[in-house]
């Protein structure tokens, strides 16, 4: 006999591992309305306490990602490979990274999120460039990541709306901070791409979600253990988020950054994460036997601009002015800008992304609440990156403001996410640990 | 500064020790709307892997109290004690006891509930008394105890309205089975009544909530250390209910038997029962000092008279029929009566309580869902109780139903309830425990 939904939630509640039926059963009720959010969130809170071990949460990510539509990808030849990140502080390494891997010939269909918190949102990036659509149809997108060889987009409501609304539901509950749960929405999404195979970028220090190194590894281990598990090639990259990544904090900002590596140039730490993850990519999608190989690739797609028009192609075929990435000056950035100066001399020991992620979200670059808007033109630009000797008076950042009167309370934000020392303490290595196959 | 409603849910998930401020502040939150159902729902199973201590769950006590009104015993001199049981089958104990004590000089005013699953309830076995009306308004209820010293009602929507809520909540999140939430919501209904004193019957065995000694003596400590803190004068009985208590199971029949306890009759367990709690509450009540002195005290008021008379002006103030004290005949008992026999010759071992409150429930006597309602005429007899001999075809029990057609599916489950041995086991004393003062 089928137990009922409260026994199910009693069940998890004593430790009991649930079947696939069972879990596939639980959420098709939460989504036809017999199983309430109250039940939900017990349930969930019950899990926070339980776990959920692997086949747990392969069940739950199937069951979220067959709560939408599933797309279609079968017309793109080749094998379909997508990078997740878990959130971070500058992060535009998709931006600059899919084109160069589509350029390379692995294609990449991607749905991407908004910023929340003190995180950024690639599709907030991609929509600072005049005209961009992030709401593509499925079909459409299908025919661009054929024809272009990847297309960005947001999550439809089509796309697991399952994961959509249990999201939105730990988000009031308590109930984020749950690696099976991470890993069930994060696999659910891209798992409803389509893809065949994913590289993970799981932040870890002040400004990710995961500020502890062993927690962050254990994400990354439940990712690629459930992952591959339900049928995929998975890699894992943890990449250091202490300080923001790169220059810019911001949208406009961050999208002319990204645009600079397709050109050849770019922060170093932002060339360095790009060529890490891509590297991954193309390995996965059989396109270098090596990471070696795959970086020399990388490296030529930038050299021959191959990177470059391909992101071009995207922008034109999602509606937008391709004409940002030769030019990248048509992206505003707000017209006031302040600097803020070094109150003393030494060395910048620590840039607190978190707090940088606050700053940007107090000016209006990112969102505290997921209804709010953003402003793609301000932002602020991190000059003194840690490691970096600066005498008293030195610039260590810039606030992109629309006023004048709005620059001395975010400068002042920004100059508390300075720790300025003595001692040069070179930054560890971005990318400090790798899983997977 | 105060924190947010997610920041209390973390809070107690990671195994704080909330302020008596922020519970009130989430219990009020809660009946204002501004605290969702998954809100609560989160908590409560937050509360169940982390608990709360006796602090915590005073305030709550108090915070759901708080949520109605308190009623207002000012105008009723002397020490007002009332009785709780956490449920059991046959248990009909109130409807003597209370007149008994009150006849002794001791108050007692009593917000009783209604059946729920395999237990019955003090509203229902009054209602087979016709005429009587348990929807006493709060003024009236407070005179009613003062001219006659004892009534009772049911919770109104005035009395602790936030226990009610939460307890519908718990009763679908498999949250109901966690000691400090049980004691909150026992504390808050019955401390909303006004009274000085209590003494609980926390049931354990077969036919209880608690099953468990260990988890009942959990319970009844928790509930005397709560109660004593919120400053109330509490001692609790901790009582057998492996078999149903009596001989009836029902409704009409078990106000009956009660009635049959005020005119110096009664089951020798359901006597016992009355005299062990009753002594309790005239010594927390200052009426007898000790609790042999208490136990004469209701002897006398059982040989007087006194209690019965009680007992009849109750009915009367409550606007039932009196004469049944007198007349016990006057209640219905419906007419077919169909005998249960030994199937084969022994001792009675066990009779199992949960089945036979299961019985009575599929019979009609008691409610599965809550909105469910109950025919006050059928019920169950149970005449050979744990350690009785008995030959093969002897009655063990009897089944009184409408229609003959009802009988023989219930007779079985009645049947299946008796374990029939050769040896005899002597029951074990009723009462297994005392806590308190």
């Amino acid at each position: 006999m089928q137990r009922t939904i409260v026994e199910l939630l009693a069940a998890k509640r004593d430790g009991e591992a649930l079947s696939a039926d069972d879990i596939g059963r639980f959420v098709r009720a939460f989504m036809d309305g017999s199983l309430a959010d109250y039940q939900m969130a017990s349930w969930l809170m019950a899990v926070f306490f339980r776990g959920l071990d692997d086949a747990e949460t392969v069940a739950l990510t199937d069951a979220m990602l067959h709560s939408g539509r599933v797309l279609d990808l079968s017309g793109v030849s080749g094998v379909k490979v997508d990078k997740h990140s878990t959130g971070g502080v500058g992060d535009k390494i998709s931006l600059c990274l899919a084109p160069l891997v589509a350029a390379c010939g692995v294609p990449v269909p991607m749905v991407s999120g908004r910023g929340l918190g003190h995180t950024g949102g690639t599709l907030d990036k991609l929509e600072a460039i005049p005209g961009f659509r992030t709401d593509i149809a499925a079909d459409r997108f299908a025919e661009i990541v054929r024809d272009v060889g990847t297309c960005m987009i947001g999550q439809t409501a089509e796309i697991a709306p399952a994961d959509k609304r249990i999201y939105a539901l730990r988000d009031v509950t308590a109930t984020v901070e749950c690696i099976p749960l991470i890993v069930a929405s994060i696999l659910s999404k891209k798992l409803a791409e389509g893809i065949d195979g994913l590289v993970l970028d799981v932040k870890v220090g002040r400004g990710a979600f995961m500020k502890d190194e062993a927690r962050a590894r254990a994400l990354a281990e439940a990712l690629v253990r459930v992952g591959t598990r339900a049928g995929k090639k998975v890699v894992a990259l943890l990449t250091r988020m202490d300080a923001p990544l790169g220059v810019a904090v911001g949208n406009a900002n961050e999208t002319r950054e990204a645009i600079d590596v397709l050109n050849g140039g770019g922060p170093g730490d932002v060339v360095e994460c790009t060529m890490a993850l891509g590297a991954e990519m193309l390995v996965l999608g059989g396109r270098a036997s090596t990471l070696e190989e795959a970086r020399a690739r990388l490296a030529k797609a930038i050299a021959s601009g191959d990177g470059a028009r391909t992101f071009e192609r995207m922008i034109a075929a999602q509606g937008g002015d391709a004409r940002v990435v030769a030019e990248p000056g048509r992206l505003e950035i707000a017209s006031v800008e302040v600097a803020v100066q070094a109150p003393r001399g030494g060395f910048v020991e620590s840039v607190d992304a978190l707090a940088i992620g606050l700053a940007a979200v107090a000016m209006g670059a990112g969102r505290a609440r997921a209804d709010a808007k953003v402003d793609p033109a301000v932002g602020l630009s991190i000059d003194a990156k840690p490691g970096t000797r600066v005498n008293a008076g030195d610039t260590l950042a810039r606030v992109h403001v629309r006023r004048a009167s709005d620059a001395p309370a975010i400068a002042e934000r920004v100059l508390a996410a300075f720790a300025i020392g003595d001692i040069q303490r070179v930054p560890p290595p971005l990318v400090c640990g790798r899983l997977g196959a």
